[in-house]
């Protein structure tokens, strides 16, 4: 840190994204990636971009606003897209609480609301989850600040039904409530459809996850014509450009090419199924996941010790060290071969 | 705006970047690309990331810090990369002066420094250009917040020299400096050589201009290890994977490739030179530049007049109201075929 940091952000707690070691070849299964590479669709169109890189991008991101407008049945005005989810959750923590604003969101869940949460000075609370893991929808009504989750949740895997998000969003007419979807599309509902009718609902989702772009860096959110306009203004002040023409005409290319990356979703979900069976026959519980992830604790050993014993194995998973979940591993479904591979390294770990 | 919007942002006054209209096909000089495509290099290394975008790219950006401190002989805990430059002045208008903070920026100078002061409520103060548009060094020593100057300057073309800059870096010992070097690759002097030497200088840079990257988003900066730290504190708590895989690559191989586009740049100097030999020509007053564009105002039709008739026939080039530039046109430095359109179209509107 230098002596010229202003006050304000020196003692600033930033995200610690999940490791990226390169001392070997891992199998990767501690940040949630698609396992499936994108779409040659998606290929093709990168390529052809690569040839005009010495143009500004599109500030407005039309093309790209009416496809997934198409896609989701809502307006063009109603699609707002970003530099990846993490840009509109801290846009939306600027522009609907701000410094000394209210926030609620659960105690266990995305690391970075807290970030967020801190890098703009608002008051938040954090709401615990249930024993199960589950959230309570009840302890959401009638708040008065942002509302923020994520459904399904991570790192549990454990959604709402559109239902009680439609409680929330219902109880809370004068706040804000931003549902973050990221690993909506692995079984879970979405309530884009509540879009049209309630507009403080602010729905993110985001191409890394179901749509293999994790490194291309895509979000969009759908919401009312009045958020997005405010999501908009931030965005007008920070960076127009923030979303450069390759993953603008990648993310065309993969809104036409939907069937896809659903056909992969699909895919994930049996895998999923399939390792929750195998790792319940090896005495874990595991977290009812609607998610690419599940969440789990072996009845034999403790979570920090299978997450290094894996990682000495050539496997990574993702470890937290919060009290609550310390004896949990959150693992990422990758392909059939890859949760061989875990299975196996579990099976040697715990001598069986 | 939305009712939820909090009041800080309600009269934010947004950055409106140079138009792109889609009725015709213009040339372009509007906006300060390069008329040169990236290198091959580049368009074979993002083809070959396109295949990989399921995975997140490297938060640390170490590749290419590591090129880029390479070719500009600091250590790589010496360079930031960001998405684009704009994301650099951005954060440091948060982390260098903040809320009630004190800035000082010229007068007439990209326009987005007031929008990020305004955005963070930072009290800026705008000292004014000399008549002939230069900046004059001495009064920015001796300030008391974050200094900011584009060299070259931007409308303008005007550049000062790196004695100049260091005087003012000097002179504010307890401030950061920052110098904007988006333009200096076209005739322009570095201060980066000045960073080993202070460390309240920060010197910014991007792919846009010089890099043919305008559409792939990448800015870069270099300073003491403290500062760059700073930066990173920030990028780390708002979007820690702000850069994607593809820009990643693309920039790694545009500076490998370093000599395709320093050659571009000679050319760009050529037909700058050319340029303003010929307007000069024409009747015109043409400020000294030292980057990739003019700014020149006619003796015979007025800076609106120009610009609306060049927009009429094909050519798009930048206008700006306000009060002491409105005489002028800002036109971005093409191909020496696009220049040989832009005076014929000149030549036509002046009926010479």
């Amino acid at each position: 840190m230098s002596r010229y940091l202003i006050d304000q952000y020196q003692s600033l707690e930033v995200y610690v994204p999940g490791e990226q070691p390169r001392d070997m070849q891992y199998v990767k299964l501690n940040t949630n990636e698609s396992p499936y590479p994108p779409s040659p669709a998606v290929i093709d169109a990168v390529t052809k971009e690569a040839g005009r890189l010495q143009l500004y991008s599109d500030p407005t991101l039309m093309e790209l606003r009416e496809a997934i407008a198409g896609l989701y049945g809502v307006k063009r005005e109603n699609v707002y897209a970003s530099n990846g989810s993490d840009d509109i959750l801290n846009f939306a923590f600027m522009a609907f609480a701000g410094k000394g604003g209210r926030a609620y969101f659960p105690d266990i869940s995305y690391g970075f609301y807290k970030v967020f949460g801190d890098l703009h000075g608002v008051n938040y609370t954090t709401i615990p989850l249930e024993e199960d893991f589950s959230i309570d929808p009840e302890k959401y009504h009638n708040l008065d600040g942002l509302v923020v989750i994520a459904n399904p949740n991570a790192p549990t895997g454990v959604a709402l039904s559109v239902e009680e998000i439609e409680g929330i969003v219902k109880s809370n007419p004068n706040n804000v409530v931003l549902i973050d979807e990221a690993y909506v599309d692995f079984g879970g509902e979405s309530c884009v459809g509540l879009t049209t009718k309630y507009d403080n609902l602010l729905v993110c989702q985001t191409f890394s996850k179901s749509r293999s772009m994790a490194g291309a860096r895509l979000g969009f959110a759908i919401a009312d014509a009045g958020l997005i306009g405010d999501l908009d203004r931030i965005r007008n002040t920070t960076n127009p450009y923030n979303v450069n023409r390759m993953t603008l005409s990648a993310g065309v290319a993969a809104i036409q090419d939907n069937d896809y990356y659903m056909d992969n979703c699909r895919k994930i979900e049996a895998t999923r199924a399939e390792t929750v069976r195998r790792l319940e026959g090896l005495g874990f519980t595991v977290i009812p996941s609607k998610a690419n992830f599940i969440f789990a604790k072996s009845d034999k050993v403790d979570g920090g010790t299978l997450y290094r014993e894996l990682k000495s194995r050539g496997v990574l998973v993702r470890h937290f060290e919060s009290p609550r979940i310390k004896d949990f591993n959150r693992i990422t479904i990758g392909t059939p071969e890859q949760m061989d591979v875990l299975v196996t390294k579990i099976k040697e770990i715990l001598g069986v």
